[in-house]
């Protein structure tokens, strides 16, 4: 739908066309076209939104229009979304809300509601409490297929999954029964015939890592989550699941380029946020950094006697860093993906190793080459090829020792990459590359 | 389950036992426990299968595993596996498959299986036809639910999804029904009433980052896939999705350290293949730095001078890097979440411009401090604090332009991350501070 075309309409109190437009776009569209809108226009279009799909389109908006829209609604409007919301989104929303907001919230919904909310709001960050929803389908073990077809009937449609159905026994979670078994199978089969009893749980403190992992190495639809008593208490959805995986992949990237993950969009984030999430890891490397400097004067004089030695210094460094990167990059998504675990520490530099040793005399030889064209000087070749085999061994080593290290450390192995190793890196290829060259000259 | 218990039992020839705990656990589990088997036991294990789970458990093997499977088994339990295998299975194992168990395959199954699997093997890599699968649930505008229920219990039970039903019209897609729908609408409504018809749909050669988009955005638990005449020819179902999508930010974290994305996990692939994917890279970057290296060689005379300044180098060049890194990888990852457009170029300069302005400053004062500590030398950290505000700006500014125009470009934004940048950084550094530093020292 075009922004300018609705907008006119808007304008124009054209609203019987709006509702048309309205009722035939999905909510995730709605929601992206009136992010567009202005304030007013925005609680206008909202207005004019089919009753059953309110509640859908206002779930799917950025938190900073949904507060702008809680303070524009009337009671009455609010109560409507709030009966609507589906348990886990009426959280999102009120994480994010200033407090005054979230208390009119809190005075809007059900006892019982408020309750629920209370509890899912206590989970920790980023643990399946917090990304589960206390509402699923449960049925008993004597059960049949006919009996649950009907319950799912009523209730269902409240339900923010109805595919997989949970079989409880006294609170406690028995069975998983799919919604393709209840289509496919005979009327008067119970639950207890063919429900799976092979079933995977989290509790509601387990990292939302561990829960991503599940979801992708069973291809879950929901997986279910119970608290220290072994009492099933909600369930984590597929679509929450997959907003956990992108959000910990954009986590890991922003680590591995030094910078503190935000949980807000690039343009969402201030420049005040960007500048405080940036800074400390800048400041912390380049006094890091200062080390490699204070090494150099340490070999003041041999760059006097030699001034061509200095010029190799950021190709050394570069390389190095680049080396080690490349290793840190691939242990570190290794390990997130549960390819690599601290038990391969040596299998993994054993590979580093062949790796540089394949790599290294080839740069070393590229580099030779040059070396002879520009200078005719094979000392000098030697010099900086030997260090530069060196340099590689050390980087492919250090990236994938380090962050296998942070992770038996119970650090996040993404902040073992290229900024920190770089660092380390070249530290050692200045101490490398001026031994050598003392070494080897013998004017120095 | 524990594997050394499962060998003994196995080598124990107590089969009946085996049997039984292959009863109980899930195709994924028994798939990692059969990894760890050597080729003998691993086919005796796997004729343990219960036949239900046998293709499941295939399914969900390493693609050495399952050839290793394919060349021991009989023409008769390949048959049976083939049979129950879904198709986009059959398709990702044939594509990691030998040419001459390839054909074997291809012989095994039926023609309308051979012509299908032919049909899916033909469309290009990364593409959402590569990606689909031919199965699914068909639906008439005027069927009912009551109809579509029956349909669903002779035939679903063979389609690997049946939440998502498809209303098709001489062969184009109408409409969608989900499961939901279905299971909470009275018998006779029909089709037609209650199917959605604001359909999200993709071209078998659509991209499949593409594919991943719309499913992140909708929260699909499957996709439509039509073709140029706009004939529905198949669906992407979640799981497949998120394997991509995991996929995808995995190629993304390779790239930006300067790593061709291999297909394979970290150990399952070659040190060949290893210094492969890493070596052109390098090479490049490593020529690319000897410009700075040169660049060096010009400013001779003023390091002769005064020596310090060289040791200066390795901080402004790092601080430099990891400035560029930090804002490319947030405007790569922007680009890839769909978040960051070419369009946005001069409002993320500007934003990045008013984070180097904080950032720039802070860093620079931190910096002169310690020369003053060290060196007492306030002309010393003049130069160097200026060089290093100018450095950060520059970077800051590099590492959004550059992902962007490689997005306008058609080029994969996560090229242009922190190796290729902290390069050009590198220069643009040297040449900054060693302009400023014969500016502001009289005796150079």
């Amino acid at each position: 739908m075009d922004r300018k075309i609705f907008e006119e309409l808007l304008s124009a109190r054209e609203y019987k066309a709006v509702r048309s437009i309205l009722n035939v776009m999905n909510a995730v569209d709605i929601a992206g076209l009136l992010s567009e809108l202005e304030d007013k226009e925005l609680v206008l279009a909202f207005r004019l939104i089919p009753k059953d799909k309110a509640a859908d389109v206002f779930a799917n908006m950025e938190s900073s229009l949904q507060t702008n829209l809680v303070e524009m609604f009337t009671e009455r409007e609010l109560k409507v979304i709030l009966d609507e919301l589906f348990l886990d989104d009426t959280v999102d929303l009120l994480e994010d809300l200033p407090a005054n907001l979230v208390t009119r919230i809190l005075e809007t919904v059900d006892r019982e509601k408020r309750n629920q909310i209370n509890v899912l709001l206590n989970y920790p960050d980023d643990s399946a409490g917090s990304i589960m929803t206390t509402e699923y389908v449960d049925l008993r073990k004597h059960t049949t297929v006919a009996q649950a077809l009907t319950h799912i009937r009523r209730v269902g449609i409240h339900k923010e999954t109805i595919y997989t159905c949970y079989i409880l026994e006294q609170r406690r979670l028995v069975g998983i029964v799919t919604a393709k078994d209840l289509l496919t199978m005979d009327d008067d089969v119970t639950m207890e015939e063919i429900m799976e009893t092979d079933i995977k749980s989290v509790n509601t403190h387990t990292d939302q890592e561990e829960v991503v992992r599940l979801f992708r190495r069973y291809d879950l639809l929901a997986l279910p989550v119970v608290d220290a008593d072994n009492f099933m208490v909600g369930i984590v959805t597929f679509d929450d699941a997959m907003d956990v995986m992108v959000d910990e992949a954009t986590e890991d990237i922003s680590k591995m380029a030094a910078v503190n993950p935000s949980e807000k969009s690039y343009f969402d984030t201030s420049v005040f946020q960007h500048a405080k999430n940036r800074i400390v890891w800048l400041l912390i490397l380049m006094l890091s950094s200062t080390v490699t400097g204070i090494l150099i004067t340490r070999y003041e004089k041999a760059f006097d006697v030699v001034p061509l030695l200095v010029s190799f210094i950021p190709m050394l460094m570069d390389t190095g860093g680049n080396c080690g990167s490349q290793s840190s990059a691939l242990i570190i998504r290794g390990i997130a993906l549960d390819e690599v675990h601290f038990k391969d520490i040596f299998r993994a530099m054993f590979k580093e190793f062949r790796v540089a040793l394949l790599v290294g005399p080839l740069l070393a030889l590229a580099n030779g080459i040059r070396i002879m064209l520009m200078y005719h000087d094979a000392a000098l070749a030697l010099i900086v090829g030997s260090s530069l085999v060196a340099t590689i061994i050390i980087s492919k080593l250090l990236g994938c020792i380090l962050p296998l290290l942070a992770k038996k450390a119970n650090l996040d192995p993404a902040l073992m990459s290229a900024p920190i190793i770089s660092t380390l890196v070249d530290a050692c290829s200045i101490l490398v590359y001026f031994s050598i060259a003392t070494a080897m000259l013998p004017q120095l």
